[in-house]
């Protein structure tokens, strides 16, 4: 019987070290094949490329795993892995380890997340998986482990259709790393500040910098998981209609004469 | 009593004939001021710039509203507007109006609702607007007497708290849209392909292609209302948790030893 096919890819680029943490899992549990963006992509949110061309290079074979890179962005990555790139259906597609949370809210701008859903929308069980130390030193080997019992569930029992898994990590070893928590996303916000400076011509230019600010004291959200050295999964929907609302709606006038 | 402050931005650029509709219905019920990108920004999704610096611009007056355009993207507009560019709160943020539509799970990928998105997460009344019809010769004036209804019921009644509206509007005559129709998102999706050819010099470039298709036969979503001659409304959240699965998934075997 053949492995398990698995595509990673990330935000990040296909040279960060999150990204090999995760072909090591991935290659542990089935054939790993990498199609990443060839230079870093965070905060790519859902974008896709719908005017410019392109390209996808092989790179070669490193420890037994084929690596690609684009010049795409995640989203992009993965419709090409899955029309262009792989020779048959992925078993499951992973993203990450990114370097940095994409717990709560962080979802919606990470690009490592988008990777999933996208592969969700794709029909394939995906996972994100995200490391809280946003550092190129930071050391992935207590994140492996929990990436590989996660990676090794979903193989075994699969996803709900419609819902890709949302895994953060905290930045502890694996003594210090209490377990697994399914979760809901916490209700928190970045509270930016632009950093405003002027250029050697004197013009004004922009850097955006913020807090991220939670005022969610719920007890099951990711936060709360990740504050108290747990590894946070919150399963992710790609249906964004608020139902609650639609009966509210209703009572609008949106009659027009 | 000031009038409403209605911020607008869009994704397809400042200079796009669709936000100049918008911006005519908002100077009519509000003040008006413009934050758009300097660009085309479609299929940018909730990116936003956290490696480079951001500019803005300020265009001056245009029939008495104030434009600006920033080197952004449709989410940094959004920020920068109100941390940077606006005197005080807007009382709503209103985004497009969008050439092309963005029903069913074309709302994950848009720029434009993205920006409404980013709107609802800093706590203000936010609405997308998106015609069917790409053309840069749509004709915006049946759009502008739904968007103005819409927008009227909004600054009245509000929306609840993590709720924003993306609205589509049909592309028929304001004699042939039967109405305002509150729906779920379209349990669709893009079937892609990709246009596969070779530069001059012989390498392979990709174009992204594809068909949108509905297997959804509900008869609330937006898809059917569209194609039913009527304007869909669907309340959308940034809540991406699929809390039916939390409970699914807590009967996996998340321990690790």
């Amino acid at each position: 019987m053949s492995k398990p096919l698995i595509l990673v890819t990330n935000d990040d680029g296909v040279m960060a070290p999150g990204i090999r943490a995760l072909v090591e899992v991935a290659d542990e549990l089935g054939d790993a094949v990498v199609v990443a963006p060839d230079k870093p992509q965070s905060g790519m949110g859902h974008a896709i490329t719908i005017n410019a061309t392109l390209r996808v290079n092989k790179i070669g074979k490193q420890h037994g795993t084929n690596f690609y890179s684009t010049t795409g962005t995640p989203v992009d990555c993965v419709k090409l892995a899955v029309h262009e790139i792989l020779n048959r259906e992925p078993d499951l597609i992973v993203s990450g380890i990114n370097h940095g949370s994409n717990a709560s809210t962080n979802v919606i701008y990470s690009g490592t997340m988008s990777a999933a859903i996208e592969g969700c929308l794709e029909g394939y069980p995906s996972i994100g998986f995200s490391l809280l130390n946003e550092s190129i030193d930071a050391d992935f080997e207590p994140s492996k482990i929990y990436a590989k019992k996660i990676i090794q569930e979903v193989l075994k029992n699969g996803l709900e259709k419609g819902v890709c898994l949302n895994v953060n990590i905290p930045n502890l070893s694996s003594r210090e790393i209490e377990g697994i928590k399914v979760c809901r996303q916490a209700r928190a916000k970045w509270s930016e500040k632009f950093d405003k400076r002027k250029d050697p011509g004197g013009k004004p230019y922009y850097w955006l910098t913020g807090a991220f600010e939670n005022h969610d004291t719920g007890e099951d959200t990711d936060i709360r998981a990740l504050n108290n050295n747990y590894v946070s999964v919150v399963p992710v929907q790609y249906d964004l209609t608020a139902y609650k609302s639609i009966k509210h709606l209703e009572k609008y006038d949106f009659n027009v004469e």
